[in-house]
């Protein structure tokens, strides 16, 4: 990558634990494709650190914004100083973008990058039925891009069932037509995505019920690392046609650039 | 330089300005000597931002400490949990570490560093006459690193004289026999050193009277950019040996990279 100097732009992305972030390689090879003299680097912040974190960056002049990721996007909400369309609706935030009085705007990416990356592997989810594990910041992008893309069939699954049923009131609220169901994921499902943690460590439960998945269902998962997760590896060993998280983050992060002002 | 990923350890130089500071380039080649997964990057933060920013980095677990320098050196003393002796002693620190736990360990590098770039350049400040050029945190350091290399007299020059003064009774007191004055470089000193921010750019006035300049006396400047100050290039043209502000980053950056557990 290109030498830093004092006249480097300083990026972030913050995440706890951090060690398995993948948003630096991906930004700086968008860097180096469009000559931005900038730097995205990792910063390992614990949520009770997260004010205190977001206060230092505001006084970093050079600093231009940070990507955010678990357990942050939803805690990070409530600190920005203006929020767009997308995080206020999804109530969660991805990217912020440090504006030159050290103002904080949060967007929420996590949707768009889903269904661009959904798309670019030939699925179009207008009509599908769906079951999405998860009910957090990525799960709620994911779903209200879905119920956007015109799916018919929306069914919960997670772990906490109060927050499963939030998303589901919000996305009723704005989604009047939309079908919707709480539990496990259908054999007519035509969709299965996780946006849980599960599959980071190897010790994880699988997001599904791996013995139930058969070859007609499209199987996505949005953890980056590692790349084949469980659940990936045993939908492709059922026949199924699978979408890693990485093109999810690539499809994303030139809108990040975007964001937060680099590009 | 070696790849950015997740476990990259991040590492800051503070200042304001920033444009002009060399650290970065200089740590990554000794970064990249050794074979160290770590990053050093530029962090533009203004003098009333600098309490939040040290709060911020607190919180940062991946972060090892940071590079202090103008105008941080000495109001960052206050700010750090714990200070080296020649923290202490200067009144100024350059260098901090941040513990696993999130305090602050500041000490002061510069003396040591300009005296290793001096015998580097073959002369030793024993029983020398030296005219020197600020009473800040570099020029304190310096100062009492050349008092306990056993120069005979010391000359400070100051636009603030109280803070010349204040600087002059501390090396009174720690060392007895040395001789100190106060005001403008004399025909009889030796060595002449900058150690103000006068050089920095084009406009600045010169810290010596430049035509008083003679061959037999060494010149030394702080600055790192621009490389060759007007001071520099009036001594170069008056026949005198002279020493750039570079050679004492570069053998102080290993010191500092110790300090803050790269190395």
């Amino acid at each position: 990558m290109r030498a830093i100097t004092g006249e480097t732009r300083i990026y972030g992305v913050l995440a706890d634990p951090i060690y398995h972030v993948k948003t630096p390689e991906v930004m700086h090879a968008l860097f180096a494709r469009h000559g931005v003299d900038g730097v995205l680097v990792p910063l390992h912040v614990r949520p009770d650190g997260l004010r205190a974190a977001l206060d230092g960056l505001r006084t970093l002049e050079n600093f231009g914004g940070f990507i955010a990721t678990v357990p942050h996007k939803e805690p990070i909400l409530d600190l920005c100083d203006a929020l767009t369309p997308e995080a206020r609706r999804t109530g969660a935030v991805n990217c912020v973008r440090r504006e030159p009085d050290g103002r904080m705007v949060g967007t929420m990416l996590d949707g768009i990058g889903f269904l661009e990356a959904l798309r670019a592997s030939g699925l179009d989810p207008r009509g599908l039925h769906v079951g999405l594990a998860g009910a957090g910041g990525a799960a709620c992008a994911v779903a209200f891009a879905l119920a956007e893309a015109g799916i018919a069939h929306l069914t919960i699954r997670n772990r906490g069932v109060d927050r499963a049923a939030a998303l589901a009131a919000r996305l009723a609220a704005a989604f009047p037509r939309l079908s919707l169901g709480a539990g496990r994921a259908q054999p007519d499902h035509d969709l299965l995505i996780n946006a849980t943690s599960l599959g980071m460590r190897s010790a994880d439960a699988a997001p599904f019920d791996l013995a139930a998945i058969h070859p007609r269902q499209f199987v996505a998962d949005a953890i980056m690392e590692p790349e084949m997760t469980s659940l990936l590896a045993a939908a492709q060993a059922a026949g199924c046609r699978i979408q890693k998280g990485r093109p999810m983050l690539e499809s994303q992060i030139a809108l990040m650039a975007r964001h937060m002002g680099a590009l």
